[in-house]
Parts: structure tokens; sequence; C-alpha cells
């Protein structure tokens, strides 16, 4: 726990960003920081070049252009669903790895769409105009129709895809274009048992040793995409000390939250999702041993639930801290007495506090109906996903863009039709694994005599319920789902497919419920924060970042080492060190083409490393740069000390964990023969 | 939430107890608070009756002795383990019930130890003079060796059981003698559908249709055993608005703990409890599923998970209702203020405060190796539960009696060896899934480099370890068992058995860490819980009643209803009321005798009931009692909103639980057709 007393001194300290603390948007990069701090200014030219280099893959990771020709570095894990998805009972890429060995062995991902960021537009003042005077569902109304508004006149294809940005929780809107890529293909991944050495126990662990990467290419009409920008390799990579940069897509950070938000995270939120996620884990770890098959189509899942766990756990540790949570305390009671000075500021900004405080009680009174009906905890699965997009997606299309759901607006459509049109097998037998288990939840999260649980089960068990769906719906078929949603509304009205029946039948209530949320708690607590962020502002201006919201944001660190229980952790580990670790059982076993390589490897290669840079869950596959703008490592995790970091970043403790650039040549050459992918990073034709 | 608003006004009322708030001990029974609200004073004869014909069974539940012969009423539940012990592939006795004709047919429970308290003596002074001026370990040891003293002193027979019992956190000392039986028999169990029937949806709700009843018999040299003190059968049995009482066993309750203890239990104890729980249950769920067998053999754990996930739950809830949190600070506030305005008690009893608080840190910090390496859950299963009772028990023996660890004094020993020399039949398949799954949690929570997980598991995966150990022993063998024991330490020193070995190789960490914990964390709470216990006293005296201590209590109060989101719940069902909520699907799926016999039933019949009596976990089975000392029900439950009762009791809708008496009989008789019991019951030879 030291991590979180240190988090305690730090939230005393004035508000405005500290030393290598931040993840900083683009247009508003404190060059002159680096510059006191590391000796070199990035020019405007270089943020530019790293921002173009820089991707995201739209489903929620970071990822980067490193050659000319479209080739993309991102981590195995973020590519894993496409991995598991191209493999058969006969061939398991997952476990043996892929390597294709010319441009024609690459093969397409389902589902993968990797975002490039062309530009930045400011539109604060007309999304403060659009809803100037309004509150609750009008205020909702007007937002969203503001962002559907603008969007759609950014987006002049489909090969845009435009977003307006809420930052600074409301502070400042940007419109941010995007070019989109859907034709991505896979062309390198290494084993599971290597990218994820050391499984759940080592997860968010350092010293680490994970070659947790996959190389996948952009193409556009069919041939790879030609890459005006891109990172080039570092020749030399770097060592401790050395000044990085991490150019990614951090998802989320709950910094600037009110002290009710925050409550509401770590007495509600947290422990709940921690209940859930852990009983879902322990189904899981059990069905996995039903046999080879079941195990290969359920292992993504489980990791993204023990990922989740573990990412939760350190936040609900950080928030009941009680130092650590009395500091955020006292910063907020800071804050509203410096307002409250002010007669005409009080009066201005202090009800908003209240306001989002009563947003968050009204959530806790409805979150089950909201978690359960709406927002998937009741149906899990893919079949009942496409059903719900297809009833849904039919009725929002007949009415005009800014009225719609906000996932229906046109800007959005080619996402939604991706995810329908995907090819991805569809596995029943999992599948009556997920709603029987969110089915058992729906009835006992809203308890078996509620009218809406009666109205789903009727007399059914969950199970019988599940298995009854799953096998009866033709909807496992991507051309069936294509023509139901080219034939729009009037087709899935007359479908009597029973997963399409059944999400119509739910809709109504799925609906109503969102509806409460979105206009009693969503829109009260946006308004509100945002009147909360303007305090700030009033105090601080823009020389702090935003929370993160899944957008580009550059941090600044270097290569550093750290003090754990009265221990000094060194910041690089080697290729020798994993040798070492390994015990031959799962999730400690090396693979077999690593243990024949041995004889052929410089075991002094540095494999993973701990920098300071302010990274979170979203900046999985984000480039590490140093300051030639050329890659140096790539990032894939933080360590245990960084999942506070959500609420409060502390420099001594919190490190991202990346692989070295050294280690990543070293295995793609003398591991996995893979020089066609070496040649093109190095830029050697 | 209402429940817990109104908990919240109650706390800010003064601490002494209110209208049917109460666990009281019977040799301090408020019998005139009855009078004022009932118009009835319980009689010291009638109390020493209702104490005599009270009885607890060891495992952690209550019951009662209801016939001249030993006949024992309980839960079907608290009888669950003894039922499925007896049960084989063959014959599932949990699905089909369990009845014994005649009383030949009445078969021995491998576990169950029935105990009746026949005399309770105040050591208060001696407790005290013990450990005068004590601190830590030496008071600890003093404490120890005190209660062993007086215990061994007391149990003259292997046919009685001492117990120096802790009452006010240490204000008052008694020494319980309980009369021993630990030849127990089956008489009668039905079905497990009816018993639960509604199963987890169902669980701490009301209204409610449950015939959670089992009776058993003690016996005493090899006969019916003669019991002088039973209750007789109210003909009548109550209805709304009539008096009740409950004698029995609560648990425990966390009423007059400190705020740092309950901070402790609401961010550390309870949520890392649930996530355990909720892992556990997911694993079982699907482990279930692995087959009939499979299934039977781990229903009554499953059974255990369930209920205490939504117990812990409950009381969760509770702590972080912030109102309900706030009240009870505001109560330690005023009960500090009160001892601060005399310096000499501020002097006497306010460090107490900053003492418990300084162990429940201490306690955050070394809570994993305790719970992973000493208090079983690193290590869980039968079989290593039974190699650590010979191991330890070898090496205990040795020792003088005030000297041992608690669990091996000689007023112990006979509980240990019931359970060591049980004939219940070990599934290797389930101990090899208990023990993967905690060596998994071991791992997990002390982290893969911890030097014990390494002594632990070395280059083995948990499952590779579990499965060698649960393969290599011969513990499942009660006889070896038995061997072993009688040898002592020499025989289980000269023990190649690889449980046995594995046992003693970690017994030297569990010690180490123990020791930790009971020097830095249990004596310095023990002696500082017992000054804010004396504070209080300063302020109340006995006008109150001790937290819950699984020892014997009375409470009053009667047949009523309660307001649930603005309707009200009737107190009583009927077993019509079972055929309408019946689907035909587990777990609301009625039994085929009650299908059967419907026609012959009286559906008017009351079924379950409310009552405003305050209970808590461990007094199911607890009998039901009218003025006349009449079985009146059996308590089985609480509802949703006595889950909080842990923490305070709200007289508004804190509600128990229990099988009305008519249900009890009607069933028996036309369902069943247990005339003999029936007749044994009404006192009809």
């Amino acid at each position: 726990m030291r991590k979180l007393a240190a988090l305690a001194a730090l939230a005393l300290a004035p508000l405005a960003a500290r030393a290598d603390e931040g993840m900083w948007t683009y247009n508003n990069f404190p060059s002159q920081k680096v510059e006191q701090a590391y000796g070199f200014r990035p020019s405007p030219e270089w943020l530019k070049h790293a921002q173009l280099s820089s991707a995201r893959l739209a489903g929620g990771c970071s990822a980067s252009f490193v050659s000319p020709d479209g080739l993309v570095m991102t981590n195995h894990h973020c590519a894993h669903s496409c991995i598991e998805q191209l493999s058969t009972g006969e061939k398991d890429f997952v476990k043996s790895g892929f390597y294709a060995k010319t441009l024609q062995d690459e093969v397409k991902c389902p589902e993968i769409e990797v975002n490039q960021l062309v530009e930045i537009t400011d539109v604060t003042a007309e999304m403060n105009k659009a809803t100037a005077g309004l509150e609750g569902q009008q205020y909702f109304e007007a937002q969203k129709g503001a962002m559907a508004r603008l969007e759609k006149a950014c987006q002049t294809s489909d090969a845009l895809r435009c977003e307006v940005v809420t930052l600074y929780h409301g502070g400042v809107y940007n419109l941010y274009k995007y070019r989109r890529f859907q034709d991505v293909r896979l062309v390198f991944a290494p084993e599971f048992a290597i990218a994820f050495f050391g499984g759940d126990p080592d997860n968010f662990m350092f010293p680490r040793y994970d070659l947790d990467v996959s190389f996948i290419r952009v193409y556009d009409g069919g041939k790879p995409a030609q890459m005006k920008d891109y990172f080039k390799w570092s020749p030399a990579g770097v060592k401790e000390g050395d000044l990085t940069f991490v150019s990614g897509h951090p998802g989320g950070t709950s910094r600037q939250l009110t002290i009710s938000e925050l409550e509401y995270q770590r007495d509600v939120a947290l422990p709940e999702r921690l209940f859930s996620l852990s009983e879902l884990r322990g189904q899981l770890t059990q069905y996995q041993k039903r046999g080879p098959e079941e195990a290969r189509h359920s292992n993504a899942t489980l990791f993204y639930v023990e990922n989740g766990i573990k990412a939760l756990k350190g936040r609900f540790e950080a928030l009941t801290d009680k130092a650590f949570f009395q500091s955020k305390v006292k910063d907020e009671d800071a804050l509203k007495a410096k307002l409250g000075q002010d007669p005409q500021k009080a009066k201005q900004f202090l009800p908003a506090f209240d306001a989002v405080a009563r947003s968050q009680a009204t959530l806790k009174e409805i979150r089950k109906p909201l978690r359960y009906i709406e927002q998937g905890g009741g149906f899990q699965g893919e079949l009942f996903h496409h059903a719900r997009a297809l009833v849904r997606g039919g009725e929002e299309r007949t009415k005009p863009n800014e009225k719609r759901l906000r996932e229906f607006r046109e800007s959005a459509l080619p996402a939604v039709t991706q995810a329908l049109f995907s090819t991805a097998p569809i596995y029943p037998e999992f599948e009556v694994f997920e709603l029987t288990f969110s089915l058992t939840k729906l009835r006992e999260n809203l308890g078996a005599d509620d009218p809406f649980v009666k109205k789903v089960l009727g007399k059914k068990s969950p199970e019988e319920l599940a298995t009854e769906l799953v096998k009866g719906t033709k909807l496992a078929d991507p051309a069936l789902r294509k023509h139901l949603w080219e034939g729009g509304k009037a087709a899935v009205d007359a479908s009597k497919d029973p997963m399409i029946e059944f999400a119509r039948f739910v809709d109504p209530d799925g609906r109503a419920i969102r509806k409460r949320y979105e206009d009693e708690v969503e829109a009260v607590q946006k308004k509100n924060d945002e009147i909360v962020a303007r305090a700030r502002f009033e105090i601080e201006g823009t020389s702090t970042y935003p929370d993160a919201t899944f957008t580009l944001r550059l941090s600044y660190g270097s290569v550093k080492g750290y003090q754990e229980n009265g221990k000094y952790v060194k910041p690089l580990t080697t290729i020798g060190g994993a040798f070492d670790r390994a015990t031959g059982r799962d999730p400690f076993a090396l693979p077999k083409s690593w243990l024949d390589a041995k004889p052929r490897l410089n075991l002094a290669t540095s494999f993973d490393m701990a920098t300071t840079n302010d990274i979170i869950g979203g900046n999985s596959g984000s480039p590490v740069i140093d300051r030639n703008g050329q890659i140096v490592g790539l990032i894939f995790d933080g360590n245990i000390q960084s999942l506070g970091g959500d609420y409060g970043f502390d420099p001594a403790v919190n490190r991202a964990v990346a692989v070295h650039s050294s280690a990543l040549v070293e295995a793609l050459d003398r591991i996995y023969g893979a020089g066609r992918i070496v040649k093109e990073l190095k830029g050697q034709k």
C-alpha cells in the first residue's frame, strides 16, 4: 500500500499536473515542460507526424503505423479475438501463433477496424450554443442532436469516422476526424504462451517477460494502404534514463470526478462489477474443462474477464484506501471553499456538486434494471447482440439522424455493420452458456417476482430459455443478418426468427429504463460535471490535461525503475530472464519455438521495460517512441501500482510496461524467421 | 433501501435496546419489558425450562428437544451434510427425502453433535484477574491459559462440553456447560425441492413457502436419550399479532464494533470474501454440470456458498449505506465525547479506540498470508483438513493444556475426534476441485513470486499438485486417521502419507503467521474491545444485550407483517400459495409427493410466517414458542431486510422467517405419512 500513501500525499498538492504526469491532447501538449525536464522540445511538426503515425483499433486498443505499406503494430491481446476467429479445431493460431510468409498469406480479420486521427477541430462554441439554458431531457436531446449534426457534416464518406469528443467533462468539445480502415489483415502473432507468459498471476506485474505483439496490415482497395506518416524503427532502442513518449488512446480516467461520483464507484459500481466478474470467471474456468474446443472458444473471454478483475480490484483498493480517499475529499473541499469566497461563483458553481450527488442517488436506485435490462447484464452473447442491433437498427434508421439512439447515428453505422456482417464463427454451446449465465443474473438481481423477469422467463428456467433461443435462431448466419439489415424495419418486423422476436419483446423495457437513465442521470451528470469542470477552469485553465476518453493522447516520461517493498526494481528485463522464470507448466511454460531457438538467441537482449509514462487501459498497443520519433517499444500493460492511476498518478511507482524494441526484432528474426517483417520495419527493401 | 434509512434513524436514538430488539442471554432476560409490551412475564421456571429444551448443533445451527425420547427438530439445511453423507449414487436422500418408518430405521449421522446448555456460571472475576496488567502476547497467553483451566475443571467427562464465553466483547465472561450428544440419528427429512423451494432466488425473501425441517434423535448408550425438558407442541399454533419467543444460537453480530472495525469489514473483509465466494460459486455451478454424481457431491457446498453470498451482500449493503454508516460514526463520536468530559475516563478509555484502529491496520497488512496460509483459504478440502488436524493434534497433545492452540485444548478434543473419525464419504474428484481452486487463490493472492508460494508449488501447477496429493493420500480411510490420531505425534511423524507430509511441510508457516495475528491483532483487539465495552457499561450497564456469539439467546416478538415498496406484506403464507407459485422448473418445482397429495391437503393451512424476533445466522433451526412454552414454529431464515441486522435492528421491517407448526404437522401427516412422528410430537403414545 506504499503507492497509495504516496498518492494521498500527492493529491494534497496543487491541482496542476506534475512531472511526467498527464495524458495530453495533441493540441495542448506541454512541450515546454518536456524541455525543462528532459532538454528536448517537440516541435509542431514532430507532434503532427507522431499524431498521424498513431492508430486506434475501434474495438478498444491503440496501435501505430510502422511502414509505408500500412503495416500496423499492436498487442497480441488486442488482436486476440481476430486470431481466435481465424482459428479452427484443426488449426489453433492462438496456441501455435500465426505468420504470413508472403503478402498473399495475410488473412482478413473479421472485425478489426483501424482509425487514424487526421484532424481536430474545436466545436465548444457550437455545442454550448445548442444546449444553452436547457435541462434534463431537453438538454440531452439538444446535445445529442448537435453532435449528430456536426459529425454528419464532417463525415463525407464511409472512409471517414467523425466523433465529437467531450474533454474536461464538457469544458471543451472537439470534433475528431479519423481515416477509417476496415480491411485489416493479420500478418504475425506469436504463441499465446509467450504473448501472455505468466498468465493472470503475472498480469499487471513487473519484472515481466511477455512478447505481447501482433502485426496487422491495413488495406485500401485490396492493396496495402500507402502511408505518408509512419514511425521508423530505432536502430539502438532505449536504455535506463532515456526519454520516452507514448502516443495512444487511454480509455478513461476518473481523476476529475466529484466525491459523490467516486463514492458511487467505491460503494456500488466497482464491488458489484467485481462480484459479477468473479462469478463469471469461476464459471468460465470450469467451462474450459469441458474440452479443448470449449476451452478454445472461451479463452479470449476468460482473458478479458481476468484482466478486468485485476484492473478493477486495483481501482477498488485505491478508493478504499482511507488516506487516499480523504485526500480527494480535501481537494474538493478546497475547491468549494475557493468558490464560496466569491458570492457570484458560489451561486454559479456550488449547486452543481449537489446536483451530481442527486444523479448518483438516482443511479443507485435504477442501476439494476438499467444494467440487466438495457446494458447487457441480462442478455449476453453474440446472437442476442446481433438481434438487438437488427431490431433497433431497423427502427432507428427510420428516424432523423439527430433523434436516433447514439449508436445508430449515421457516423456510427459503418461500425455497426462491420460487427453485424462479421464472418467470425459463433459457438452455440458457448452462446447457451453466456445467455444462461446472464439470464440467471437478471433473475437474481431483479428478483424472481419482478414483472420484467416474469415476462421474460415465464415458467422457464434460464437454461431452458437460453437453449431454446440459441437452438432456434438462424442469426449465426452473417448472410441472414445482412439481409435483415438491408431490408430495414420491414424485414425485421416480418422476421419470425426466435431471437429477433425475443429482442423485439424486451425492447420497450430496455428503452424505457434507458430513457430514465439518460434524462435523470446522464443529462444531469453531464450538465453539472460540465459546470464543475468550468469551476476548475476558473482556477487552473488548461494548464492540466483532460480525463482520458479513448481519444489520442501523448504522454512523456523515461525508462525508470522504482522501489517496491524496500527493494529496487530494475526497469529492464532480458530474454534470458524468461528462461530463468519458466517452469514448463502453464502459464509459465515457454513455447517450443523459444526452447528450440535458445542457442541462437542473445540472452542479454532487453525484453520488457518499465517507464514513467502516464497511461491506462486502452493504451495497450501504443508505440513507445524516442525523441527522434522512432519506435523503441510497445506498451502492453501497467504495473500493479498503476491501477490506482484511474484516480491519481504517482510518479514514484506508477509505471507503464512495454516490450523493448530489441526483443521484438530478436524474436521476429531468430525465433520466428520472420525476416520479411524485420526488413519492412527497418526500411530495408 | 427503505430499511437502511430507518436503521439510520434508529442508530441515532439512545444506545439501549428498543421494542422487540435483542438477543438476550438467559441470565439477563428483560422479562419486565416483555410484560410491558405483551402483558406476559416469563417466570424463572419458564425460562429454565425453555433453556433446557433448547439445543445447539455444534456445527453451527440451533435446534430443540421436542419429545421425552430425545427427538430433536432442526432445519433441513442444518442436517443437509448428514443427509448427503448417508446418500449414495443409487439412493439420494437429499433429492428423495428420508423417513425412518420405525426407530430401528433411524441412521447415525457421521458428524452431527447436539449440545444442551445445562449451566451458566459467571467467571468474569477469574478471567480479569488472570490478564490484569498484561499486553500483547502475554495477555493472549494468559487469557488462553485461564480459559483452558476453567474449561478443563468443568469438563469432568466426555459427555460434557465446557466453554468460556466472552460477552459484551470482554465486559463479561461466562462458563457455559453443555451436555453433549454425539450419537445422533436421522429420523425424517423432506425432499430438498420443498425444504428449499424457490432456491437461491427466494432465499432471504418473504413471502415464502419452504418446509425447511428435519428431525433427528439423540441417543444415549444406544437408546433414545430420555429428556426431562422438552418443548410440547402447541395444539392451535399462532396467528397474526401473537407473542412469540425464539430460543436459539445467533452466530455473531457486530452491533458493538468500533468504527475502525466496521471500516475494515466494509472496505476489506466483506468485499474480499464476496469476490472469493462469487468465484467459487461460479466454479461450483459449472462443476455441477459434469454429471449427476458430481452435482450430488457438491450440492451442500454450493448451498452454503450461495447462502453466504446473499447474507454477506446484505451486510455489505448495510455498511455502504452512507446514512447508516454515518449514524454509527455519530454514535461512537457521542460515546467518545461523553468519556472525554471526565479526564479520568478519557485517560482510561479513549486510547482503546486508537489501539483497536491500529490492530485493524495490522490486520489489513497481514490478512492475505493469514487467510491463505493459515485460515484455510489456500488449502481447502476434507483431506487436507484431516491431515492438518493429525499433524497439529499430534504435536499439540504433547503440550500442557493451557499452552495448546485453542482448538486442541482438552475440552475441544471430542469435537476434533468426531470430525476425524467420521465415516462420511470423501469424493476424490471434488477434493481435487477444492484443492486446485484454493491453491490457485493462494498463488493469486500472495503472488507467484512469494517465497511460500514457491515453496508450496515449486514448478507444479495448482491442479498438478492437488491431483498428486489427493491421488496419493490414504487419509480417505477413517481407520487410518483413527490409527494416526491414537498413535499421537510419533505415529504422525513416521507417516509417509503425502498429504500428511504436505501438512507438516506447510505447518511452520501457518503457525508463524497465526502467532503474528494472535499477538499483534487478536490480543490487541480483544483487550481494547474489552476496554471499549467497559466504557459502554459505564453508560448503559447490562440494560442492553451482548453481541451474538453462537451461544444460547432468547428473543421476543410477535407475528407481524411489514411495508415493502409501498405494499403491505402479510405475515403468513398458506400451503395453497406454494402450489400457486410453482412453475414445475427447478428451483420452483414442487416434489411429486406434494403434487400427489394436493387433493388431501387443507390448502388454507398456514405455511411460513414472519415474526419480529431479533435473530441472525446460527438461529437456523431455532424453535418458535408461545407464552405457554409450546412449539408454534421453526425458524429457518430472515427476510432480506434482516441482513443489515448484523449492525443494527430495525423493528419496522426486520423479520425472522419460520415454518408454521401447522404446516409441519399437515405435511408429516398427509404428505409423508409420518404418523409416528406426529404422535410423538403431540405426546400421543
